[in-house]
């Protein structure tokens, strides 16, 4: 098979992707560790990727908790597998306790991952609203009416509740602080998704009343994927990380260090080696969060500039993902020979990777952590496009 | 974090390891697909991995499960991931299928993962027998009476029976195609685990009569990890990669591309890059295991010549996951200032790695795909190392 990567090199505003971008010094050093595909299993004594000492994947899983001010830290195959495991914790919570139902508390613009976790576990959601064009925006007050209509109707309380730290449709930044102390009153359990924004965002869950925060280190934590983290505090760990009860009849054998919320055990290889090494500049870039977010508003300005544009989300935004309505695109792509692709192949043509093809009516996309000049390159690129014919 | 890989360029020996060793030039074209966490999803149109045309995942994906003999194939995280999706595809047939209980039947070698998948997914397990030391051998007789005595206890079929293709523990193969006679006749959906030889030793689910195949790239594909492959059958495949039925209350949202049963889109990122970049190495590897075998059992010859070393399991072997007994090292450790670890540790000393540190009354090893040279020095290092003091 002859593949070629035809973006190489090209810059990306992916608004997936871009708190993913491996550091270039980091891929130099990852060719250090691509001869085995289980890399990180040479000093594996215990048969837990999260306990190896060699290279330190225990010591930086504590690092990890530490840093989203949580208590405990594992490994998981992308979010979606720590989602997963908080779920089908909590499932298992709840099926011991009588005072909560089969019920999760879903925000209304979460990640697809977040319904499909739940419905894996068998668990219902349900959905407050959000405030609805332009800016769809959370009302903590909703929250709190949907916790009481879950009680109402089943008599129960519901066993999670689940917000999207930034949600991947408009990059709103929800009210997670409000909302944790909803749950706190209201004794739920709390998880925030925070694929968006672990690892870009400052975030310390203690701060959010969180129980809770899950993470995807190739969407914003400079890393190859597939891999993600789910993080606990002291409360929760022992339920979410509990080792394997399984006891097969005959040999009777036991995977006492296993722990089925998370398959037994995650791997990690080269994902989590690149995660490791990008883990200092990580912690670094989120300190510079603010000076990041004053560029990201300039652009978004800049662009509405460009006239019939328009943000969608927050104004001013809070996040990098950027949702423009482009009336402006969707009138050249009216009468352009190439319709709705000329805008994505446009950008192509010009170094730029990331914009969904054939859409022009509306653009998600990203300029989080690019350089000025970079950055100029892209809004003159779309100030081209803008003029095709 | 200063990160350095300890074991580069050195012999693998590590049985886990060697089939998934990366070939160099597949490492070589990794390094310009390494710059995006998400490097498969610039081209995603539908919303999952295995429908991407560009890179041609879709194609890639109808190839591997051609190559194996089936209809359909997903890729997963891992092969955990593969026979979690088997699993939680069962049970919810068997919630709709009064003729089966919730019980499978795994084989009693069967690799860690088979048992968490199970309890996962909430499925008991039974195991009938192996012949014990030094053997370990399967009958399929105490298969079909392990189906009978379900039956007789429950008064319904097992729901699935597990068969490791080459078990982890002594790497023998077992009698797939005698196991699969029995599924096929009792109605039995049945799984060959084929971790430790999808991409090493010929294999064919028509032959095995088997309704699904699970693949480890990173153990036996030449490939990074995490990643595996489910392969099944036309008659399953609808039930296996069944799309979401989710529909959340307020938003109405669908997810119809999506397959629970894998997590929605199993992502794939760099290490089915490398999958599919290595594929074509694979294809032409498994056509030479016959010479491989010759190789692996010339090996197993000159260390049994050693003296008071034994290898375990089927002899003339039939994989190339080599189980020693050796009283020989065992009885140098006794005496060596570095113990049981003198064994790993002088290997390490001469370019050699993959043997778990402290063990030397008992080795498991591999010398798959090694050149003729790179044998005769783990030969000469073992024997180098039995003289040691």
């Amino acid at each position: 098979m002859n593949l070629k990567n035809p973006y190489r090199n090209m810059i990306v505003i992916n608004a997936l992707m871009r708190g993913g971008i491996v550091p270039e010094e980091v891929r130099q050093e990852l060719s250090n560790w691509m001869e085995v595909g289980y890399i990180t299993c040479f000093d594996c004594l215990e048969g837990r990727s999260s306990l190896v000492g060699k290279p330190p994947i225990k010591k930086f899983l504590e690092e990890v908790a530490g840093f989203f001010g949580g208590d405990a830290a594992e490994h998981t195959f992308g979010c979606r597998g720590a989602q997963f495991a908080v779920m089908r914790a909590i499932r298992e919570w709840v099926s011991e306790n009588d005072d909560y139902t089969e019920t999760v508390i879903l925000d209304p613009n979460c990640h697809y991952s977040s319904n499909i976790a739940a419905e894996m576990n068998g668990l219902k959601v349900v959905e407050p609203p959000h405030s609805g064009y332009p800016e769809y925006l959370y009302d903590p007050d909703d929250f709190s009416k949907k916790i009481k209509e879950v009680k109402e109707r089943e008599g129960k309380l519901p066993a999670l509740l689940v917000v999207t730290h930034a949600d991947p449709y408009f990059g709103n930044i929800a009210p997670t602080d409000a909302i944790g102390k909803i749950c706190e009153e209201n004794e739920i359990p709390y998880l925030v998704n925070a694929a968006y924004t672990g690892g870009v965002i400052p975030i310390d869950i203690r701060r959010m009343k969180a129980d809770f925060l899950t993470l995807s280190a190739h969407k914003s934590m400079a890393s190859l994927g597939p891999l993600g983290y789910v993080v606990t505090t002291h409360k929760w760990t022992k339920k979410i990380f509990a080792t394997s009860e399984a006891r097969p009849s005959w040999s009777g054998r036991r995977f006492g260090k296993k722990i089925p919320n998370i398959f037994g055990c995650s791997i990690g290889g080269l994902p989590l080696i690149s995660s490791m090494l990008s883990f200092d500049q990580v912690k670094k870039r989120v300190k510079g969060w603010d000076e990041e977010l004053t560029k990201i508003n300039r652009f978004v300005k800049d662009m509405e500039d460009l006239g019939d544009i328009m943000l969608l989300g927050q104004q001013p935004h809070r996040h990098h993902l950027l949702h423009f309505e482009t009336p402006k695109f969707w009138e050249v792509s009216k009468s352009h020979r190439k319709k709705g692709f000329f805008l994505a192949s446009g950008m192509i043509e010009r170094g730029i990777v990331g914009l969904h093809k054939g859409m022009s009516k509306h653009i998600k996309m990203s300029v989080y952590g690019l350089k000025d000049e970079e950055i100029a390159k892209v809004k003159d690129a779309f100030c081209d496009l803008a003029k095709e014919r």
